[in-house]
């Protein structure tokens, strides 16, 4: 059976690290960066562009309506976004039907569906979310309790946005998951060896 | 380290199962009836009572205020739940504290927070509540789609309701759980190991 994993994640949950750990436990592929490299590659557009193209969802642009004329003219930002995401559909899955995977945000759960991937989203509370976040900053970067709580809300809100926009599902809605973990809890490599099990590794 | 599982769980997810098989491969205690008996035995009620008063939370009864006066008159109905509850958490903080143990439902996640117990929170589609319902109805309870619907609702309704009474907390809420689990996904053998691969077993 191909064993291919996707996982959801609230910000400062430790969902990549998971992730990471999942595919070297069960020596399997973990795709992260290369999704992006690929995109850049086959849109010639710049990584640094598609990721943040990638953060958010597109905005909508309302068709313009001139009197009872209708101006065909699409908003060239908003083409972007959906070429980019058709990419991005299209490499996961070859990727995915390529080999066993670990596949981190990205509507990785949706865009995989047919391959019945384990669907895993990873949470935590707001506090040792802080504290993740805190032991991974840059040197330098010190944001007060305040700032840093504001930031994960609003990187939670982005991934919401973009997750609805592109899947129609509710981002987060256990339903839409087979698993979801709690890593505020338990120590990372515990949930890793539960979850490897559980897709028989 | 103290293995204690408590399950929490939608009606007809295969909460029970997955705490009995859970027990069985842990070799743990798993207590369920039991509890109700020695509670029917401590108060001097019968279990049937006793069950079902455990399965609603009390109906509040506002005092009555006659002119300026106020009737201390208590209601006897709502101070047996509060007593039977009572009961059920030194019951139940007795049994955990005794041995290694999984409870289902009862609010034990809140009743043995103290103990660091592994809590879980079972769930599914409704299609495969319903087909669960199905298979381990009596002969001749054949309820139509829509009353089974109606049906797994209401206790679903009833457990919130309970659970938020005695707790404050919001029943089904993934941040006071561990781990979620979707039975309808996966078989309940895999979500078994899975879960006892989290607890050390």
């Amino acid at each position: 059976m191909k064993r291919i994993i996707t996982i959801g994640r609230e910000f400062g949950s430790g969902g990549r690290e998971l992730g990471r750990r999942l595919s070297e436990q069960l020596g399997i592929a973990y795709y992260d960066k290369e999704i992006v490299s690929e995109i850049a590659k086959r849109t010639a557009l710049s990584e640094e562009y598609v990721q943040q193209i990638m953060e958010h969802r597109p905005l909508i642009s309302f068709p313009i309506t001139i009197g009872r004329s209708f101006s065909p003219v699409g908003d060239a930002a908003f083409e972007q976004s959906q070429a980019i995401f058709r990419q991005q559909h299209e490499i996961i899955q070859e990727l995915a039907k390529k080999s066993d995977c670990v596949i981190v945000g990205r509507c990785g759960d949706y865009i995989l569906r047919d391959l019945d991937p384990l669907r895993i989203f990873v949470y935590a509370d707001m506090e040792s979310r802080m504290e993740r976040c805190r032991s991974r900053a840059r040197e330098g970067e010190d944001l007060s309790d305040k700032a840093l709580q504001k930031m994960i809300r609003k990187v939670d809100k982005e991934r919401k946005q973009y997750y609805e926009f592109y899947t129609g599902l509710v981002w987060g809605d256990r339903l839409n998951y087979d698993l979801c973990v709690n890593t505020g809890s338990r120590p990372l490599k515990d949930i890793s060896a539960a979850v490897a099990r559980l897709i028989g590794g």
